[in-house]
This record gives structure tokens, sequence and C-alpha cells, in this order.
């Protein structure tokens, strides 16, 4: 542990899939597992061969659990593949790759709702059985879905993100349900809790990882009625994204692909403080200082697990001293 | 192929799992495959884990795509086991074996049920994608569970079977539903057709693989209406049965563990005309003649496929002489 004051009090996470679960899984090296709520984003579950699906949640929870295939990013290591075999050769839908291991998460996830639990109930018993301390929350447990305005009509999340493997030009994003969803009851509790130290924005796609978790209902407004700073860590680094579609989608959107851009998106909704730019980025610091942000310019690319809490204690102190 | 004389027309196959599928295989052998309906019993369907399985249906048609585990007698050759490794780390119901290749038909039928398919037509599908010529319908498509009856109180028949091991003592059988059941509409049009030649009743539990497919609404009474001979093969052989526990049931139920009894359990209800008994129950042949019953002493234990095709032939040709 490096000398950095790390802030006392509680530190809410928001983080969508690879590079939010990694920077999660540093802040969980750094805070003590009261201190830190990591809330990930459901917008991108699905219902796919019966199941329920919750790709974000999962990333974040096999990372917590070392668990995850860190060269796909996605699933587990190790994993084996004989359920997605057979189903392609009885004709069955094969385009999201459900490992054998990965399956039986969603099994009895699916096999917990339909008993009546909520998605947190579930999350809280599969984190315990994963053995990972961290408190790991669903943004809700009502049905949130994200869908992608794109040149080949709106698309169900997944259906752009895997089966379609990014290709549609996107114009625009929908969260069907989000009106009527509330957040967790955790996160709820966490945003308006006088303990409430900071907030993390994960570096995760703005647009349809973090802003489904923003804009549900209640949730800007606890933020904005409190005194936590709101610290984002830059998905775009050197003009383009360092995994996912995020820099496509600022193209495709008429967007500047820049970090000064995603600094923008969150401070148009005042819902950030300051902003953790890559070095390769240094020069974007002015640009970002100009719409009222603190900056740290530090190395945001995180190879290694001590990358990871490396990053998490900078961005942490640096929280704190905005606060 | 041997010499014997096989019938013309259209043969009806009855099946439940392991010693049902083997002869049924064998039949497969003998006869083209538009003269031959397997039905399998699907009183032992149920819904777990969220996904409708079947458990005797799929054992035909595993055993006649050639690719049942000989060994264990269910599920599939060469199977692997991530999934439920898994799930028993998340504290998942594990008792039921799904290997994961298993699984893939257990979702596939459960996504193509909930579409609106019909059981009929799914495993035509299924049965089409696993190169199986033969025709193998289930007995219903709509819902029946055999309730077994015990000193541990009711039981769904794979609870009894598979999680408790058959180790509870049966008092009867009830298999809900079947009131409001029909023949699946191939089964029903096989025994109501002209060319119907012969039904075989496979070497299977009478109690609760073949009584669950002769007691739907109908069946009995096509069968009687009809001239076609009705021929049933021992799963009894020397007091005790091959696989499974048909024998164990017959000492609960206080009945003799006899071919005879077998016998006459299907002949109680006029719906058999000749018994294909083993060379060690010669002895009993005598008792089965006085039952009004055609004989047939052959070798029945099918460790071979050269012994399912020569069972299958010799039961064809006795049916043949019955007609």
């Amino acid at each position: 542990m490096s000398e950095s004051v790390l802030p006392s009090g509680l530190c809410v996470a928001l983080s969508g899939g690879v590079g939010g679960a990694k920077l999660a899984l540093g802040l969980s090296r750094c805070l003590a597992d009261d201190d830190l709520l990591i809330v990930a984003n459901t917008g991108d579950d699905f219902e796919h061969l019966g199941l329920h699906v919750s790709p974000d949640l999962d990333t974040v929870m096999y990372t917590l659990a070392g668990l995850s295939n860190l060269e796909t990013g996605w699933g587990l290591a190790g994993e084996s593949w004989g359920f997605l075999e057979a189903l392609e050769a009885l004709g069955g839908e094969t385009w999201f790759r459900l490992g054998d291991r990965d399956l039986a998460t969603h099994v009895e996830r699916s096999r917990r709702l339909r008993q009546g639990e909520s998605l947190s109930e579930v999350t809280r018993t599969l984190c315990s059985s994963l053995g990972i301390e961290a408190r790991i929350v669903p943004m809700t447990d009502d049905r949130v879905s994200t869908v992608v305005h794109s040149d080949a009509g709106d698309l169900d999340f997944q259906h752009y993100f895997v089966r379609e493997g990014c290709r549609p030009a996107v114009s625009g994003f929908h969260f069907a349900g989000i009106e009527d969803a509330a957040a967790a009851p955790e996160f709820q509790a966490a945003i308006t809790a006088d303990e409430l130290c900071c907030v993390i924005v994960c570096p995760s796609n703005p647009f349809v990882s973090v802003d489904p978790i923003l804009l549900l209902p209640g949730v800007a407004g606890a933020l904005l009625a409190g005194s936590a700073p709101i610290v984002a860590v830059s998905p775009i680094v050197g003009g383009e994204a360092i995994k996912g579609p995020a820099a496509k989608m600022m193209r495709e959107l008429d967007l500047p692909v820049s970090a000064v851009e995603v600094a923008r998106h969150y401070r148009r909704r005042d819902l950030l403080h300051g902003f953790v730019l890559d070095e390769v980025d240094a020069k974007l610091a002015p640009e970002i200082e100009d719409l009222g942000l603190g900056v740290l310019v530090t190395d945001t690319v995180m190879n290694s697990l001590d990358d990871r809490v490396r990053l998490a204690q900078e961005t942490l102190a640096f929280a704190c001293r905005l606060a």
C-alpha cells in the first residue's frame, strides 16, 4: 500500500464489464469490505435460452473471485464448451458463447429469481459461494433493457454487442423500463448515506455501461444533493477505447473521440467533480480543468494486478483531495 | 438379417428407458423407418432447474443415435461435467446429473416448448439433428407426471428414482394429469391405423414406464378395438429386473417377483396376446400359456447390438405368428 491518503467512509464504484471490473478489483484491495459498494450495470442483462444472463454483473463477480478469463475479457478461465458444441449440433442459438461452468451461474440465478429472490439477493448468494468478500450489487432489481438505435434498426444490447459484433452504426440508446425501475436497495442506501465519501465511475462505456446506472430514477438527485465527489476514470486513452465499442460509438454519434468528451458527457449533468486522465492524454488536462473539474494525470492502463491496485489508490486519494 | 418372417405393416413399440431403448434400437434395424413408431414414456418427465427434462425419451433418442452411455445406462457417452461441478460450487441442485452435452438437449427442448412447439414436434427436430431416421414420439404432448406413493410420502418420480435412489418402499403409483392427456397425434394415428400389425411392449418397467402409456385415454380402447397382436418382452429375468427397480417394486407391492406376474399385469386389462420369456424362465411358460397367451422362450438379455437385433427379429416373427 502506498502512503496515499485513502478516504474514510463509504466509496461507491459504478462499473460496466471488463475495464470497470479491473478497477473494482483494485478498489477492493484498497478498502475494507464495508467501505466499498460495487454497483454493476444490468442494462445489458437479457433473457437467453430461458436463462437470465447478467454479463456485466458476472464479469465483475468473476473478476473479484479471480476466476475471469483474462484473455477474452468475458467468461471464466479454464472453461469447457461441451454444452455449446452439443447445442450447435442441435441447431440451437450459439451466438452468445455460454461455457459449461458459466452456464451454472445463469441456471442458478434464474432458478432463484423464479423462486422470488431479488437480483440483489441472488447476487449476494452467488458472491458468497464464489468466496467474494467485497459487496457487489446490481444497479437495480428491476428490469432495464438497453436498446441500441442503429442503422440496422433497434437492437437489444447483446444482439448489437455480441451477435452483431458491434458492426451496426449507432445513433442513440434507450433504456427500456428505466422510468419504472428503482436503484437496488443497497445502492440507494449508499448514495444517500452520511458516510458516503466518494463515487468512482470506473473506466466503462459512458453510454451503455454507466448511463443506465446514473439515469435510474433517484440516483442523480441523490448524488446532486450529496457532497461526495464523483470521480471518473477515462475509458478513452489516446483517442481509442481500451476495450469495447466506446470510441466507435463516439465516432458514429459525431462526437470527438477524446477523453475530454467523456468528461463533458458526465459534466453535462453535473455528475462529475474529478477526472482521471491517462498520461498519453496529459495535454488534454487544461481542457478538462476548463470544464470546472479536478484532473489527475496518471497511467490508467491496467495490465497487472499491481496496476489495478495502484490506479485504485491514486483515484481514491484524488477523490479525497476533492472532498 | 435372419430368414424370420417379419410383419408387413406398422409396428408400434412402447418403451421406457434403458431396456426398452435397447429393443427399440433392435427393432429400428429390422424394420423400414415408415414401418416402426417408437413411443416413449414421458410420465417421468419433469421440470428441473427451469428445464423440461424427458429422461426416457432422451434415453431412447440417444440410444437410437448411438450416443448413449452404455456404462451408466443414462446420459451421453464421453460426457463432461463442468456445469454440474460449477453448479455444486454455487450450492445448486445437483442430485440429477446433467452433463454438459446432455444439458443442450434440455435447453433446446425447453426453448422450443416455450415457443409453442409440441413435444412431438420438438422431438422430431431433435431426432433429425441427431441423425435419427427412426420415428420416435413422446406418448403424449400433454403433461403427465408419475407420482410414487411410498413410505416416504408421495414423491415425484425423479425424486424417488434419482434423488432417493429408489430407496423408499412403494405402495402404488399415480399418473397426475393423465385423465386430461391425449396420446400424441402420431401415436394415436398409429394405433388406429389399418396397417397396424403389432404392438411390442419393450422390456421396461410395467408400473412406471409402460402403464402411463397404456393408461392414456383412448389407447387401451383403440388397442382392444383393433386386431393387432400385443407382445411384451419380460423385463423380469430369473426373478430379477435386468436394470431398475421393477423387482423391488413388485416385492413392496406384495406381488410375486416373476415374469408371470408381468404377463398377468398386462393380461388383466386384456392388453396382451404374446409374451417373450427368457430361457432361464422357460419353466414358467406353461403358467403364461394358462393365461391364454402365446409364449416365445428365447435369450432376452441384450448385451450386444447383435443381441438387440436378434431379439427384435424373433419378437417380430413371434408377433406375426400370433396375428
